[in-house]
């Protein structure tokens, strides 16, 4: 068993504890979190061993009876490895401590890439990971467009790609962010920073992407224009496609329509938190003419870099290659829209 | 003086309504209006003629103190021309009345393309509308995108072109209509309809246009991706779009971050209920890599084809050359988002 520190229990965090706590070949030591709030007492009631900052923070979790194990000192020394999914740049602050306990560690795409020997994306680059002593989980964005665009430069050969990406303003509970009834170029320079982050976890393919944020809080959605080596037809491509298991093709026909759809869908399958791991790519939207690929597809930023997170442990653990890897944390999760209600 | 009739006084009617009076070769003869409302009392006080649909009508209207000068019929016999600023649709039920009078009518772009011999942007084939006996004024998405692709296509040539329209919901009025909180492929087919639209005035341009609706009122922004035959720095494209009268360049630099910034801006300025008629092309995001051009823009779907709206009256009227109609125009209206307050 790896024994796995999380630590950081917000969004991410939160999830990705969940998810290596369903894995057979894995165990949580426990969590850290700075504030004794509700999601403290969710972590407490899931039965994880929960972590004080210091000792300091330590006196407010008890006073709010909230049993804690140790400071994050402790977590870390006691952890095989360490996800640490504090918030972006906090990661960085907590690096020396990772390196003085020589504890391998996963950090998130909030971080700059040079925090960690790799990027990571369990699709693209899994290998490259192995062994190592740290690595980067690039963010949700840049996992989607890694996700699709490996199997096409892998069938095909990708030339080029251009991708608007219209990105949600804030996650449901970030009520102090916006934009309210408006569409802000984000940022407003161009490329955004996911084609320079794409090329951490894929560096071959020339990459364009602009980024422009809106009113929902749901998902991101990408709009595709991707330059293939070949012509090959729509269903050729659907059909690459549809052999990922973390890409979901779906159709509006079906009754998902849109970015709510989808999250509904998740929900009614019974998956905790309503979480899509998957790409979701609209079927009636690929269309190719020529070389020219064009799709649409969503991503839950809260959720896809779950699955990434699980195999990026057992890449820095050296326990499995990227196939047996992938296949272990989708039975685990049961990734897959259309899989058996569990 | 051209005599102009405006079949419909609501969004798009009311405001050629104010454009066209405020021109120094045009009149109003009168509006027509289904409803005896609130923009029917404003059409009264502007001092506009009321038109009611039928003689039925008429009489709702006045027992609602609104005296009407006639019904539409009338309206069309006396005018010299005629704006059909009827819902999406209307219009094509409406062309036989007009065929019937010979009075020449610009319809707009919820029409069907075959409702009219041309189909209109002043900037792209003004010459071939001069003389008809009918015209189509495209849509506002389609104006923005023929605007800022026909300067480019006559200083360096256009290869093709690749765009995704972030679409506003609906215009603020419209409450009946969402996305909330979603967003949602619209089509989710591709291309989506703008891409044929576009080259009922560009014919030559190899287009690909996608879009999303997303939960917002102000305006749409498109996100482009331009492929050009030379290959100028950002700056010569800057300059080439600077140089266009209805292109105005905006800077997040000088505080016009969002689609919001620039509604607000064009509030300040005193401009009649807010309007842009101008694309807005954010000057930071002009950026040029070999032959690709990217760049953002946002057209306010309310206001941009107004201009258009006016140069298609002197077309069909044969009254002047298409620079000087735009002239006209621009000075009447007061176009340019910095040019002095009103």
């Amino acid at each position: 068993m790896i024994e796995v520190g999380i630590n950081g229990y917000g969004t991410i965090g939160k999830r990705v504890a969940d998810a290596v706590d369903n894995q057979p070949d894995m165990c949580i030591v426990g969590v850290s979190k700075r504030t004794p709030d509700h999601e403290a007492d969710t972590a407490i009631d899931r039965g994880f061993e929960l972590y004080a900052p210091d000792s300091e923070t330590e006196v407010t979790f008890t006073a709010h009876d909230l049993p804690v194990a140790g400071t994050v000192e402790t977590l870390i020394a006691d952890s095989d490895i360490v996800i640490d999914a504090t918030p972006a740049g906090v990661g960085a602050e907590n690096a020396p401590r990772y390196e003085r306990t020589e504890t391998p560690v996963v950090f998130q795409g909030g971080e700059d890439a040079t925090i960690a020997p790799t990027s990571f994306c369990a699709r693209s680059n899994y290998e490259e990971t192995v062994g190592q002593t740290a690595t980067r989980v690039v963010s949700c964005n840049t996992t989607g467009l890694a996700r699709l665009l490996s199997p096409l430069d892998d069938q095909f050969g990708v030339e080029s790609v251009d991708c608007t990406l219209i990105r949600r303003g804030g996650d449901p509970t970030q009520s102090d962010r916006g934009p309210i009834n408006d569409i802000v170029p984000d940022p407003v320079t161009v490329p955004s920073h996911h084609a320079p982050d794409l090329r951490t976890v894929l560096p071959s393919v020339d990459v364009m992407t602009k980024g422009v944020t809106v009113p929902a809080t749901l998902m991101h959605l990408h709009s595709l224009t991707v330059c293939l080596d070949g012509e090959p037809t729509a269903d050729t491509v659907t059909t690459c496609l549809d052999n990922e298991s973390r890409i979901e093709l779906v159709a509006s026909a079906h009754g998902r329509d849109s970015c709510a759809d989808l999250r509904e869908s998740a929900h009614d399958r019974g998956r905790q938190r309503g979480d899509v791991w998957e790409n979701c790519v609209w079927a009636e939207s690929i269309t190719v003419d020529g070389q020219q690929l064009s799709l649409l597809q969503a991503v839950h930023q809260q959720a896809d870099v779950v699955p990434e997170n699980v195999d990026a442990i057992r890449a820095l653990a050296s326990a499995t290659d990227a196939q047996t890897s992938r296949q272990l944390t989708n039975d685990a999760l049961g990734v897959g829209l259309d899989s058996p209600i569990a």
